[in-house]
């Protein structure tokens, strides 16, 4: 197995503080990274590398951990251009919400659905993602979700059962006999696609009880819960999320003490979305109080086609330094090791041997360039499990 | 002289009313363009087009004209990083503010500037942006300001002296002696090198008077006045700016009615700047007054490594959007059309015959993505003079 050093780093996010400047970013400047295979053999000063078969030079500029996008919606057809502008232009508009979405969805073929997906995987891996987790929800049909899981499975290990997105229009004057068809059916055809099980827990889509019935009932059958949590209202969602054991409360824009408090207390990571408060015109979640209650923060993109269609990380780093209370530190920290954390997971989001290969090169000379240089296409290199992809 | 169609076009951009929908924009639905050496010849439907030597299928995808940034200040070396992400942390840092540039530009080589400048049109170049303004200012000695200015102008046309930055840090004791310097040997050094003069009008800078002694001896050598106005607190700027009969009041952050009345009777354009409210959390300017009083609005990257370090017209369009009451239509057009009234030009800024085939091809099928895709670098392709650049 050939090995390569990317040497002449000026500064190293490792997210590992016993291998840098002790913050929990674990910065090393002048630094080098060795890969072997898929995976980092070993992760520190430039001038104290081992010797390898290959060599490129990083030229002065910054490398982190690959992002990694803990929530996105990509496994969609149609789109939602003119209810976007609509909206952005105060213009009334008779907009069907997610059931566009699913309708255009239902009707697309499997390599029409799969080449979108393909698409804006190849747009988000442009911009330094490297792992992104991805939802069905705009099937709400056992085979339509199960599809969509199907499909989704062929790209990422990391597949959320999302049937629970809203009530399927089919079943909107009896939303038990949905709840039935997703713990019952849909569930059976879906869980062996899926990592995930998630519930959009909200007032007009589902309550306490019922996410609580549809998340147990995901764990019954081996999937892990997460939830989609206080995003419009105050609720039970974040609770929820926390008494289950979720990954992660996804949102979190609504918050009382009690539930700053419950995620705390429990190992449940709080994902905040500003893409969509971006694109709602909605008030911001406050990342500065999580952060100071000692919660745990990832950032993530949310990207779907209604309400937040960004596929960048560095620009929700951008806003969540702007308006979220969050450093630059925090806000890479959250979008690489936070979003490991929200999937639970410790080989990714992080540049210490043993962990992948996943490295985004800046073209920048340091990592928080991503939040001073708003909008800005900063990324020169992104390798994935190894390979060099950018 | 070949010919070069760009057919399969969804929806073209002209900003002539008269080609398209008789919206502003003047949008073409399945549209092309013909481009002869450095001009548009033609523009309509597909269906339409005169025969061309070559042809360049847009598949499906968007063109808007390419982006005119009309306000940046590109001139400059060294980098305010720390700076940023102590402001941003809450952390204290004695901040030279511009004297920092300052100090960095007058100590860079020419060829170093010029690296640094030539870096920065080609990342602008790439975000589809074929016109940019920038000034001096980060020189404050006749010398230097008179070289950045001739390095600048073997890039652009639109070059602009702004000795008036601030009071140089030599003659901080003694405002008047600067002011007499910027319109003395200063001004007879960089008039042959510039097109426009400009003032930082604002409390700590130059005030009213000063910023009409500066800029009627700048018109007396032959330079056409811009302001930058109004961005901190309520000042004189805006309505000296109309009185002059300045091109452009830049900022427009903090206006008073009377402001409004002046730039909505006069043909000053107001240019607005959210990269600068982005960056310094503070105070969106209020774009939608201004439209809504018939005042012409220009969108703008005020590129500088201090207040807004991004590049990137789109995030601007973005930004304009949410925050500034702007529709996406409005924005597109400000940041094209908009940027060419702010430059006083009519080649530029819009697709129509005798035009400057400056051209960007969007991976989008409208130009509504620009602001419903965020941060997602959307730039597919850049003519500029008729010549494809990316
Ligand atoms: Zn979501
Ligand atoms: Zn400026």
């Amino acid at each position: 197995m050939s090995s390569t050093v990317i040497s002449d780093i000026a500064q190293l996010v490792t997210n590992d503080p016993s291998l840098g400047d002790e913050s929990p970013l674990g910065l090393v400047r002048d630094a080098a990274v060795v890969i072997e295979g898929d995976r980092v053999v070993w992760t520190g000063e430039s001038s104290k590398a081992p010797p390898t078969d290959n060599r490129v030079d990083a030229g002065g500029r910054a490398v982190v951990p690959g992002f990694v996008d803990s929530h996105s919606h990509l496994v969609f057809a149609g789109d939602r251009t003119e209810e976007f502008n609509a909206r952005m232009s105060g213009r009334p508009y008779s907009a069907g919400g997610i059931r566009t979405t699913v309708a255009a969805t239902r009707a697309a073929s499997d390599a029409e659905l799969e080449a979108n997906l393909t698409r804006h995987l190849a747009e988000a891996l442009r911009q330094g993602t490297t792992t992104f987790e991805t939802k069905s929800g705009y099937g709400l049909t056992t085979a339509d979700e199960a599809r969509a899981l199907r499909l989704a499975a062929r790209h990422t290990d990391e597949v959320t059962f999302l049937g629970a997105h809203i009530v399927a229009p089919e079943y909107a004057g009896d939303p038990a006999a949905y709840v039935d068809l997703v713990t019952g059916e849909m569930l059976d055809a879906c869980a062996p696609h899926a990592r995930w099980i998630d519930v959009f827990c909200e007032e007009g889509a589902f309550d306490g009880d019922q996410a609580r019935a549809i998340l147990t009932a995901g764990r019954a059958k081996g999937l892990h819960p997460r939830v989609h949590a206080n995003q419009l209202t105050y609720g039970p969602g974040v609770r929820l999320a926390v008494e289950l054991d979720a990954a992660s409360a996804d949102h979190c824009t609504h918050l009382g003490d009690t539930d700053v408090d419950a995620l705390a207390s429990g190992r449940t990571v709080a994902t905040l979305l500003p893409g969509a408060e971006f694109s709602t015109r909605a008030e911001w979640p406050d990342a500065r109080r999580l952060l100071d209650a000692g919660v745990t923060v990832a950032l993530s993109t949310d990207c779907n086609p209604g309400s937040s269609f960004t596929s960048s990380v560095p620009f929700c780093v951008a806003l969540a330094v702007r308006d979220m209370g969050m450093t630059p530190d925090e806000a890479v920290w959250s979008a690489t090791a936070g979003g490991a954390a929200a999937l639970r997971r410790t080989d990714i989001g992080r540049l210490t041997p043993g962990a992948y290969a996943d490295l985004t090169l800046l073209d920048a000379p340091s990592h928080v360039h991503l939040a001073y240089r708003p909008g800005v296409p900063l990324v020169a290199g992104v390798w994935r499990r190894g390979v060099r992809e950018v």
